[in-house]
């Protein structure tokens, strides 16, 4: 950004740009302007990772107009999170897309190749928090990750989890998914020596509270490593491995 | 409680019990009215366990007011819960009694002799719960249970409660004491085949909201025979243990 | 499970087992990988009751598939809970059950002969709670326990419930459920000398907060002996008043 | 009220009154202006009660100066609630004063002669109740009341409370005074046909949450008949039983 | 009921009753086992009020059974609240009931004559309260009281209170019906000397939380002489004020 | 309000109005009674704004009578908040409106010229946030004022909120309307010297709790000059702004 | 800041400024780095005021480090709230102060002349919440306000408010500080055409839990024109009041 | 693992190693006993990171023997956080320690070298946030990292924080601290392409409800790459990020 700026004072300083087009760049916003959203085109350079349509609350004219701008930009991958068969139907009439109705996700484009560290290991408590599990998945793969699945391996029989040891402690990262009590990273916690991403899930009922219960119990995990993302958010453990997961030497 | 009621009525029938005296019988409390309190003298009976006081909120003559009662009326041992050293000291100017200041419970009388069906386990999830632990296992040994003490085998180091899985496996009841993210209950449930029950303690900081964190996992625990009671609340749960160790056949 | 070590090291030592192949023993997982499940084929030997499948969040493919794995290990009955008319029926397509939509509960195979050590009291504060009695006083049913029902009994009528002291007293388990303010659970432990487990429900409106009120009261219950499972959890409260009632010497 | 503008307005007709005296009357107000206080004299003619003094965050010299300011408008008793033994003192130095440290409460002035409709009985759970139940106690006396005191009958041992029902169900108001799972109330609630005021109280631990348990208790009370004031609220409570036990015909 | 034992026991000692029939009637359940539901039909003696019929989560088969049962034993008028249209209809073709949709309430009989002390107000804050209003004026009319509606008289706009301070003045309890902040309680209870029974309700959205904020507005009013039932507990607020609006002289 | 009370009684004094026409006249009513509604009609004299129809909650019928009743009196624009496209529908066969659907708003009548201090700027977070803040914006005009919007320049990408620098610093009141961590209010707070509204929204899931985590961030804003509205309260926001807009000397 | 940025680029276009110069200028830090504190030396012109410093939280040296660049920049005078007798006493001898323990504000330099639209009135409820009020009072007099104290005025004596009307209809701005119900806001807010600052303070007990039944009131407000502010936020409040009594217009 | 199993069944098979010397091994407990407390001496190995003593609810007994273990097995530095000066004092008397108040850290040994992959920022909102980021910022450093502390930068004067961009783009991780709303840690995050680790901080009042706005803020951040820890859990984000600094390739 530094080197930017310095750029473009030295064009006005040898009078190859005007003072008001210089103006003009300084204040260039990184962004197009659509009314209902400003799509930002500049992030994957930015930030490392294409903008990601995030489905819910908005209207599938939205998506769909936010879709045809990213990719009128050459942002390929795109990653729609959160959107139902019906609008992602719609969605599929204007982009060639694959949907997984499970986990509320449709990718326009094809998968990168993985170019992470190591594998992502996404391990859940039980069969019902599978698709926040897939959310996580998808968006990892998107993001060019190596991802391996473990589900069902709840503490309640420990063994399960044991028995998957190896899996867990090849890991370069682990992502944690679980309702209900949420013991599930804390016990992961323990066993690997990477960093765990916990998502709390909404599974669960009375007082789970919505997944109150599975996010308090991830928050106090009394394991080290563990940081945790918001109930149900597939999509953020799942980026936040990603970014971890591509780690490098920056001095 | 029938066969009192009947025997009554035939004694009145008979004539060897005036109307007065019966009326005086049928109503007769089976309680010593203190003013501050009424003192359950029939509990041992009524409910195979003496009456215990609970010192919070009592001031010392109170509690030493009711401890003479219990003793007058033979009621020993005598079990007095979140009592303070200073307390106890002056309780012990009228009683003699052994104290442990980390649990806050004074004992007036000797501990009764084992008779329950086995061994009541008490694990923690680490070295804080001690305390919460200690007032569950002295309540347990003072209701005739013999006790083991497990501490420090919290989930974050996993192979520390395996290490110990055999002592777990040959309980008749766990109780398992822990804070913070309390998943020590849900291991433990998966791992033995006995009633387990849950404390959640006080132990942690910020989102363990004094304890609910552990609460609700305890609740939502996805491991089948666990059942919980209040939050530090180490008495009931070595009573409830205890009742449950000394099960029998009652048809 | 030390004998099973012991065992398989004589046999390595003999010569009888290879390196290899006792390797694979003991790191044989006891569950079957179904992908979506890993199904516990060993936990009615290691804890004494057969897998349940817990229907919400689960899709009717994936409650049959789990239902065939257990059937076809032998392990019957299967209890079924929280699954609704439409699963059920769909699952009585492949499996011959009996159903009870009250409690939502689908059943394949016959009810064991009881054979606990006395039997189990279930009482509701009233008409609402007992779809969760009806699931509590199912599943104890079908882990071998004679079941009785003692419905509409709430505090706010005591009479009704005094009047009924004697069936309370002869039980060797109390399940107290109970919605608003829950105070059943109280007045039951004050009653009698067996462990009570508290179910708080779900019933109720305003301040009762989907069961937090009830929840609430029956973590603070000043009578001793009552332990809480999760709101609604009448699966968990027959599993571990069934638990309590095939107490055994151990030592 | 009415009466009174008519009055003013037929005396200005009549010329006995100018305009601006007129004015001014209509616009006087029924308080005192001290500054950090308006101290409202006319209550006892609008309201039937004498204003009282809410202790607690007042200055000491705050609660001399409003005591002044009562008495010497002839208000009295003056009732000062949650004021603790240092102020009642330096109160004592300014006022003759009967002190009630367990309840907080100080009395200038005589307690006035019953004239109520009948008893009001307040009962409390446990013995670490008695300082609220005192609050209500006092200020019902103050107010004019008969009071029953009924301490300790907490729901835990029923026959406590069963062998006093006659003196509730002779009660014209009974308040219920519980910590914990506040189920006096109910229980209370049930067995009498007069009007019940339930006081929860902060006596607990744990998730009694600062007596949020016993509140929602009570809120969700299954019995008819009963309303609920705040945590602690023993003035409210004796000050609403008072009310209602002042009763009269008006048409 | 002491006089109840007392004349038992008479006629067994004159040998008019057996000992047999006298415990028969020392037990006698003053109510009716429906298996789903306990009817209590001496609740009219007991408490003064006939039994309530609360539909919410009764199938409409126990709903009209419950009420079979009353009107067969001549407990007329009887009260269902939370009675959907559906339910009424069906239990209209088995009962002539007049109902009131808006409030949901059938009432099976003719209102009594009112005959109680004076007349109850019951004010709302806005139009969206009348609903729980309705219910608590239905419930008041059923139990024999003279009933004054005001509403939409909140407290944004004092001066629609204030014009009605003479209705509010003449009132012997004052039902104060609000959601949203609920302030109407303290407004009224500042105005008038008569008890007032604070009705919160979930009318709102946001930061009202069902209700809470209206809940906790009214437990912590700055004027005395006002008690709170649950949110929306309409019935509650009538029941509660004809029990006061009903007081009579008792020592 | 002072002089008209003298003017009374000047016209009293006089012999030009009789006593009984005096009373009348200081008790008038400035609110037609409407049974379920008391409709101010004085209130835009009284308050700068006219009387606005709240929707949510009341039938359309009631939403009709009180448009009538309210343009029937020259009130005009009319602006009906929170009403659905079906009760638009039917308002719009007696009244000529305007209906926006994503800020469920209908109007009667024409927009006045804006005629406020400046330029009501309101900004989202995100595109889902904006039909609250339409709410906002189409309230703001109807009340007279002149409104720029600024959508989607939530904090996650700083840079969109930058580049519109300009267009916040020249706001005289800025609403900032944001759901999830709500940190939009704090930010812009920081860059403006004007009064900032801000408005949390219940867009987010899980811990977002229905907008609570946008509200307490929100109230806990760590820049001046930021104060909060109810979650989703999009018209109470652009009330305040207009309010604020509308300032003027008045000494 | 436009302009500035085009001063610079003209500059390095003639040559009087190296581009090394302007890209220092255009990376300026408008604030002083002290290690624990960057210190905002042009929020006076950025922002209309000054900086203030909030006491609590930082040590003694701190606030005196602070204090010293402030005034060593001449930003005079300077507002520290939250500040104790200690720290003041401490300060008190680096700077002359005025310090008002009950507000625990300490104040270098003499109050500005007052310059704003009109008066501020901050009302109070009651007595207690004097201190935050007089937070609210000496910021808004630091930042040049007219203010005008009413405490005591809280609605359980409505009389009270009322007679003090025509001060608040006066007002440019009003405060309403109250704890409790806080219904103070809402009959404010029905009373006067001026914007309401709302301020919930944590004056109350029980149900008040800390002043959250307040500011859930105040944010439920059924009137319009208020908005919300932090519990106990008196500088907040005193800071936004004065931001809108000192509205100018800006086009 | 796996091969240490090999290797020992090898030693069995081969006759160089007894069954019972086996057994032995394969149960070996890689922890030392000390009754209060299982210290796990293998975890360096196992995990990367050696065993941390959390001070607090520790007697100094217990800290002083858990270090002596760790020590006397060579594991330095030994970290020991939550612990007071009065604590720290006692443990300087068996140990050479580095205390710091502040941060409440104690540790024995020397800093080891830097060797993770860069630089790790720590940033708070204010100057109260200190305590908490330098818990973190010392875990760290103990922990092998290069650590840089970017010092009261909060979003309320957002140029601070944009000045100090470029530190925060070169950070290999980002730990942002903050109390009040927790706004930095969105703002942090749309800036860089790292991983930011939140750490919600209990610096504020009234509505921050001990760090809990901060905490939902947080985990409710509209910016990608953002997890978060436990209120006030400087020493768990400063955990992670270390082991997110230590990544490294592994297949």
């Amino acid at each position: 950004m530094n080197n930017e700026i310095r750029n473009i004072l030295e064009e006005v300083k040898s009078g190859r740009m005007s003072v008001d087009d210089a103006l003009l760049h300084l204040k260039d916003e990184p962004f197009e302007e659509m009314g209902y959203a400003k799509v930002d085109l500049h992030r994957k350079i930015r930030q490392g990772a294409p903008e990601v349509i995030y489905g819910e609350g908005k209207t599938v004219d939205q998506i769909i107009g936010i879709a045809d701008m990213l990719t009128g930009h050459g942002q390929i991958p795109v990653l729609i999170t959160r959107i139902n068969r019906d609008k992602a139907e719609r969605l599929a009439e204007n982009h060639e897309i694959s949907y997984n109705e499970h986990a509320r996700i449709a990718i326009i484009g094809d998968m990168p190749e993985p170019d992470g560290i190591g594998t992502i290991v996404i391990a859940t408590g039980g069969t019902s928090d599978i698709p926040v599990a897939e959310e996580a998945a998808l968006t990892a793969e998107c993001l060019g990750n190596e991802v391996e699945r473990l589900y069902d391996v709840g503490v309640a029989g420990i063994h399960r989890l044991l028995a998957n040891r190896d899996h867990l402690q090849k890991a370069s990262v682990v992502v944690a998914v679980a309702g209900m009590e949420g013991a599930l990273a804390s016990v992961v916690g323990g066993l690997v020596d990477c960093p765990v991403i916990a998502v709390p899930t909404s599974v669960g009922y009375g007082a789970s509270f919505g997944g109150l219960s599975a996010l308090l119990s991830m928050l106090n995990s009394c394991a080290s490593g563990v940081a945790v993302v918001n109930i149900d958010n597939g999509f953020g453990a799942g980026f936040m491995a990603s970014r971890i997961n591509h780690m490098e030497v920056r001095k």
